[in-house]
């Protein structure tokens, strides 16, 4: 059986990755990263839809990096905006997160024998962070070749996004349709402190979006 | 003044990255890795050469992927292997390391608007780990580029590799006259407890002949 590492967010996209990894008969490894970020509660969560979804293994990594950098997902000195459309990167950027995130989880796929790594990034619906762009991923794929061991055996590992080219709605009933259970995902910036959902950060607001478009219950618990 | 980190494990090569950065008028920022090696010393050995270089600041950031990748640098139950020149990757090897290091170091240089990352691979004398060689640089700098606001705003952040090209005669002998303190240095992966190099490992066997070669006295205590 192939084995798959699945980076967990414990949000709604991380969640569909590892519904299609498993739909696709991976043997699933999931990954979250502790790495100062405010909402500490995502990681409860991303264990939770591990087990749910019979993962074999969920780890957790804990990253220092609070210190370095500073974004309004980690630093109590920068509020979480409101969602905006304007183009401009949020403040929510967390510079080379997805890189940082990829990095490691490229490590224990070389040394687990995986043959995928999964990652829940949308070109569609998101935030316009750098890192989520196909050209990114295209790039790291490239770097994987040369950067490991099994690259130099001419044995690759293929950097998966299977919910790259679909917007909120089409992600959600993609999900809806191979039993993701979305009362188990978090994904707001800014949850309070009964684990509910702020309605109106730019995460908020897409999954709000997504959900109506689908025509499905949004089961988040909002302010 | 333009700003640089340089990625210090406490070693040989990367103090004379860190001269070198410092002589070519960067204001230097150094950073460490504490991810479960076994030679944890040689943190300590990179705070003492960052502040005898007069680096601005020096971070050292947790990594708990100890669980995840296993190599003679961090199992204990994996032996640090004798000097080889088999041609074969080495049990030392550390699964991408060097990518998840330079990711890191990434995120800091986008934070402090730094405009170069210095590390101290080698393509001559090093253990052939396939994130050391030319063409997995390459392929990061263009990961850099695309992974990165600063990159969509066509301000590139470019990896610096001095000394890539060089032998360790030549890295030495370089490093000496930009005055490097190599007494402070620790190249060992198997140091005692005492904080004497092993002289048989891979990295003691290039480091004794590397100070040979130069003429130079080797300042290592050797068990």
């Amino acid at each position: 059986m192939s084995k798959a590492i699945i980076l967990l967010s414990g949000g709604l996209d991380s969640a569909t990755c590892l519904a299609i990894a498993s739909k696709q008969g991976h043997e699933c490894y999931t990954i979250s990263f502790d790495y100062g970020q405010k909402c500490a509660l995502e990681i409860k969560h991303a264990k939770q839809i591990s087990k749910s979804m019979n993962a074999k293994r969920h780890e957790t990594v804990k990253i220092s990096i609070g210190n370095l950098v500073s974004s309004a997902l980690t630093s109590k000195s920068i509020d979480v905006p409101k969602y905006s459309n304007s183009g401009e990167i949020p403040t929510t950027y967390v510079p080379a997160r997805n890189t940082i995130f990829l990095s490691i989880a490229l490590g224990w796929a070389e040394v687990l024998n995986a043959d995928s790594i999964y990652i829940g990034v949308s070109n569609v619906d998101y935030s316009g962070y750098p890192d989520c762009r196909p050209e990114f991923i295209s790039a790291f794929q490239n770097l994987i070749r040369l950067a490991t061991k099994s690259g130099v055996d001419n044995k690759s590992i293929k950097l998966e996004t299977p919910i790259i080219s679909l917007n909120k709605a089409e992600t959600i009933k993609l999900g809806n349709s191979i039993g993701v259970d979305y009362s188990l995902t978090i994904s707001c910036y800014s949850v309070d402190n009964e684990g509910r959902a702020c309605g109106v950060c730019d995460s908020c607001a897409l999954r709000r979006k997504g959900f109506l478009e689908a025509f499905l219950p949004d089961p988040t618990r909002y302010i």
